[in-house]
This record gives structure tokens, C-alpha cells and sequence, in this order.
């Protein structure tokens, strides 16, 4: 049976006991309160057809993101959105960074473009840097997919890159997924909203997922003032993409999400930071992450996730990612408590 | 905004008011008893991603259908498996009816195949005969969809038929579309699910949409015996394709759906025959259906469809089907009173 290469799968492995699984970085603070009875009230109407373009549920992301409503495409999840673009843009030439989230390969694989790696490496802290731009000066590719902050690594990008390349390289699509923005201190100097009005080769990934603690439910969307561009994301992929249920627990989840989203950034911040200095302490390198995860190499002999593994703690190992080895792994920041457990376990591990 | 070519959206136009909405072809008996309790309890599992494969859901289907699990594949509706399938098969040519489903189409524009349509008339009541071997063979297609009994005509293709295509050519992937075959008094003896076993270029599509009554939750899913054909339908699309609702929904749905499916049969097949009998009266030319919608051609001056909408009532035009005009419709069959609003509405507009 295929199986994706992501964290988060551990409850459907047989014969394995889960205690702890901190290999998917969801929001510690749950599922927000409406979500629930939303759902429940859209059961009666399951009978119809959803709406084709999520058109409430956009009325409600636009007032959240700032943006136009027409500007925003909903999907069964960011991943579809992943999928669609390589079609929409049907460029042949792709370029990505390693490591990166690795749906956009195998979306762009799925597609058939040639794909370009730019490496990011340990001694920068696998930040993106004006190199990047030369190295699409160079390439001239079709499509680029930033993730920022970068997953695994939890490193952010420039807003002034981002603006740099979205000028000088007009016909290439820059599709800039975000979807861990809005837990970083940094969302709003570092969102390339501020780019959409002017320019056309911007679309920009968001999900509901994790910020909303609503992985089992498949909600993304994304932001693109291109018209053309966004009817053809519809054409390029299934009809009714979204649920009736998604687009209402779409709705009620972003009620009140400012606060939300503030007391998520704070809790977050305090538990990354507390868990990269301990980490650090126990000999473990860290590169500061600005997330709800901790991007780690350790420098010792034993495999971390496995011996995590016997205490019923999983967290994702990031061996299969390009430019990266079984020395690097990646923690979800969750509760105060469980990362209080993950750190008496790793320092029994280690000691 | 970008607008499906579909019936079922009247609800999200705005400035309509639908009395009855017959333009989408849904089960007249609702939706299945337990489908809302399994919902609201799969909410507090929505903090975690769905199991990427279904299994669970692929064991109840299993079940219902009388073959293998591994063989299942479940999809965010039978669009998605629509759309992946031409990525799996990655051939150039492919051959559809016109008319027929129009997502087939959209699937292998949105891919890039050429495009080869055999047309069916009224000469012969739309059906699917020999001579469609004989163009099989001439064209050599990498794919074929069949949609069994076809939208819009709701005519049924012949077993044998399909036996026959997929012994003779073996390089071919034909992809049978049996959403609205459960509908049937006539299921049994066309499935093409005897066939899996031995052909592996087979795959047969279904979905919860129509029969469940739940077009709302997107869910379909499709069964083939070529384990790496359905490894690969995983690899070109979205990850989790099915929302842990859906599955959840689905679940429920197959308890008791053998009582469910024969009622829906005896119930719709009643209907049908009815408004079939009294619109042949009132002058229109109808191809007899074998499932849960009537497909007819007006002789009027008049446009149905137009009249039919100025009293709130919607069904669908087949002007946006190849090889069809604006005098020919598809109605749903749905409950008693309904089709007799329906039939009622029709004779004061055609007297």
C-alpha cells in the first residue's frame, strides 16, 4: 500500500503504541471552539451540492487575510492547491530548495517538469540569500515554490527577496507557501501580501490545517490577484474541491481568530524557545526556527526517533528529504507538558 | 468566477429563487440514517490527519461490493479519481462518447491528451454498440471512459461489450464509470466488476454522492486489481484525499445499504416509469433511462428549461453536452411529490 512521506500517519501503523506523536506540527491550543457545533449544523445540508467556489467561506478568509475576496482559491486541503499550479502554469521548468516540504516535488513530478534543486545548507542555517536570485537569473525557471518559513527547517525568507525576484523575473510564477507563517512574531513583516496587487506571478499558500488544528478536515487556500490564473486553477482539478462541511468549520474557525492566532504566536514562541535552549544544552544543534517545530542535527551516534520510538514518542526523522540525512530531525512545538515529556526523554536518551 | 458546467448549483446563483431543483441527480430517500451521528463523532478527531488510505473505509466498501480492499481506492469525490487517472495512465490519445460526463473531458484537457470523441445519436437511442469496438480499434486510445448507464442519456452499455474491449486490447486502460449503475434494476448484470480480477486495465469508478445522498461531503472511489496502477493514483494528487468526515460518513452509509440500494431501486424505477409515460404523452421524445434521471427531447418551439425556471423550478439543459442541443434535458428523479410538481408544471407549459 503507498504510503506519503509525511509525519502525522503514526495512528493508522499497525502493531506500533503511540504515546506522543510530534511528527506533525499542529496548533497546541486545539480545534477552536465554533468549529464543532459549525459542522453539525451544516449536516442537513449534505443533501445538496456544496458551493462550487466556496464563496461565503472566501468572504469570511478576505476579511481575515486583508485581501480581495475574488483573489482567493479554496482547496481540499494546501496540497491540492500544490498539485494544481504545475497545470495551471504549465511551464516546463520547476525550481525548488532542499530541503522543502516534498509535495511540491512530486506535484511538479506528477506534472512532468524538470525540476532544478537549489541546496541550502547547515552553515548559513539553510537560509535563502541573494544567491537564490542568481541562481533563477541563471535557471530562468517556469515555477518556483518558496515555503517560508521553510519546512523542515523553520528558517524564514526575506519580504525584500521575495520582492526582488517578483520583479525581475515577471514571467516566472513564484507560488509562496505560508502556511506556517502566522505562528512566527514575523507574519507580518514577512507575508508577501503586500506583493499581490501589483504583481501577477504571486500566488501565496495557506492553510487551515494547522494554525486551526484541523488536519482530519482538508482546508487550504490561496491568494493570486491573477484572474485567468485563478479560473484556471478551477479548471484543473476536480469540482466542489471543498466540502460543505470544510467551507463551514472554514467559517466559524476564523471567528475570533485574531485572538486566536495572537495567544497561538505567544504560546508557541515561549515553548520553541524553552525547548531549543534545553536542546541545546544537551549537545544537540539547533537552527532557530521561527515556528511551531524545532529543526535539529544531532551530533550523536544513537538514531533519536528510534529511541524516541521505544518510549512511544514520535517525531520525524528527516532522512528522506533532499539535502538532508538521518542526523537532522524535526519536533512539532505542541503543549507545555508534552514538550516537558519530550525533553525528559530526550535527555534520559542522551544522558 | 469560474462556473462548472454542472446541474446543482442553483442554490449559491444569486438573484434565483428554486422551488425544486432537478437539475442534479440525487436519491429521493435522503440521506442514510446514521451518516449524522458518525459525523458528530468523528469531531474530536479532526485534531489529526485522516488515514491517508482510508482503510477503514476501504474495508466497509470491501464489503459492499464483494472485492479486495487493496483494490479500492477512495477519493474527495469521483472527480478527483477522474482527474488522477490520466496521470496515471500517461498516454496521449483518449476516447470518450459525446455525450457524456463532462469531467472526462476537463480531466484529459487538463492533462494534455488528444481528445477523440465518438458520437452517439438518437438514431439508436444513444447506445453504445459493436461499432464502438470497431472505432476502439481503429483510433487505438491509451484510455477510455465509459460512463455505465451514461450521463446524460442514462442508457446502459452491455457487459458483454466491455468483456470484449478489454480482452482485445490490452494496452488500453478503460476507466467505467458506474456512479448511477446501483440506480438500476439492471446493476447486477452490468457491473463490469466481474472483469477485475482478470483484467488489470480495467478500473471502475463509484461514488457516495448520487445513491448516498451526500453530494455535500465529496466522496467517491474506484476499484482496480492493478496494485501498482493504484499506487500511482496515491502519487498524482493531493495527500489525504479524504477528509476523516468523509470516511467517517461513508462508513456509516454502507450499514445497511443493501436494504437502502433496493429501495432506492424500486422506488426511483416506479418514478421514472411514470413521468416517462406521461411526458411521452405530452409529446416529448424520451430515451428510455435505466437509472435515476429522465433524458427527452423536446419538439417545441419553447425552451423547457426557460419556462420550467420562471416557476422556480430547475432541471438541467444538455446544451453544454458535445453532441447534444438545447432541445434535449435531463431531469432527476426524485420523490413523489416532486415529479408530480414537476409533471404538472410541464403540461400547463406545453398545452
Amino acid at each position: 500500500m503507498y504510503q506519503y512521506s509525511h509525519g502525522g500517519n503514526a495512528a493508522f501503523e499497525s502493531g506500533v503504541e503511540i504515546k506522543l506523536d510530534l511528527s506533525a506540527n499542529i496548533n497546541p491550543l486545539g480545534l477552536p471552539e465554533k468549529v464543532s457545533a459549525a459542522i453539525v449544523s451544516e449536516i442537513p445540508n449534505l443533501t445538496s451540492y456544496p458551493d462550487s467556489s466556496s464563496g461565503a467561506l472566501r468572504d469570511a478568509i478576505s476579511k481575515f487575510e486583508g485581501v480581495d475576496s475574488s483573489w482567493i482559491f479554496c482547496g481540499n486541503g494546501a496540497s491540492d492547491i500544490i498539485f494544481r499550479i504545475p497545470r495551471v502554469v504549465q511551464g516546463k521548468k520547476a525550481m525548488i530548495t532542499a530541503p522543502t516540504f516534498s509535495d511540491y516535488e512530486r506535484a511538479l513530478q506528477s506534472y512532468g517538469a524538470d525540476i532544478v534543486y537549489y541546496s541550502l545548507g547547515p552553515d548559513n542555517s539553510f537560509t535563502i540569500t541573494d544567491d537564490f536570485v542568481t541562481a533563477v537569473e541563471k535557471e530562468k525557471p517556469d515555477l518556483v515554490y518558496i515555503c517560508n518559513p521553510n519546512n523542515p527547517t523553520g528558517r524564514l525568507t526575506e519580504s525584500a527577496l521575495i520582492g526582488e525576484l517578483l520583479k525581475r523575473y515577471s514571467g516566472t510564477m513564484f507560488a509562496i507557501d505560508e502556511c506556517f507563517l502566522d505562528f512566527t512574531k514575523e507574519a507580518m513583516t514577512h507575508t508577501s501580501k503586500g506583493f499581490l496587487a501589483q504583481h501577477q506571478n504571486l500566488i501565496i499558500l495557506k492553510a487551515f490545517t494547522k494554525m486551526f488544528t484541523m488536519p482530519g478536515i482538508r482546508l487550504g487556500y490561496s491568494l493570486c490577484s491573477s484572474e485567468s490564473f485563478n479560473d484556471s486553477l478551477y479548471f484543473h482539478g476536480p469540482d466542489w474541491p471543498v466540502s460543505t462541511l470544510a467551507q463551514g468549520a472554514g467559517i466559524a474557525a476564523l471567528e475570533g481568530a485574531e485572538d486566536f492566532v495572537k495567544s497561538t504566536v505567544s504560546y508557541v514562541a515561549t515553548e520553541r524557545e524553552l525547548m531549543e535552549r534545553e536542546l541545546t544544552k544537551l549537545g544537540y544543534r539547533i537552527f532557530e526556527s521561527s515556528t511551531n517545530y524545532v529543526f535539529l542535527q544531532s551530533p550523536f551516534d544513537f538514531d533519536l526517533q528510534e529511541e524516541l520510538n521505544k518510549q512511544g514518542i514520535r517525531i520525524r526523522s528527516c532522512n528522506n528529504y533532499h539535502g538532508l540525512d538521518n542526523s537532522y530531525f524535526r519536533i512539532a512545538v505542541t503543549t507545555k507538558e508534552n514538550n516537558a515529556t519530550l525533553l525528559s526523554a530526550i535527555e534520559t536518551i542522551t544522558r
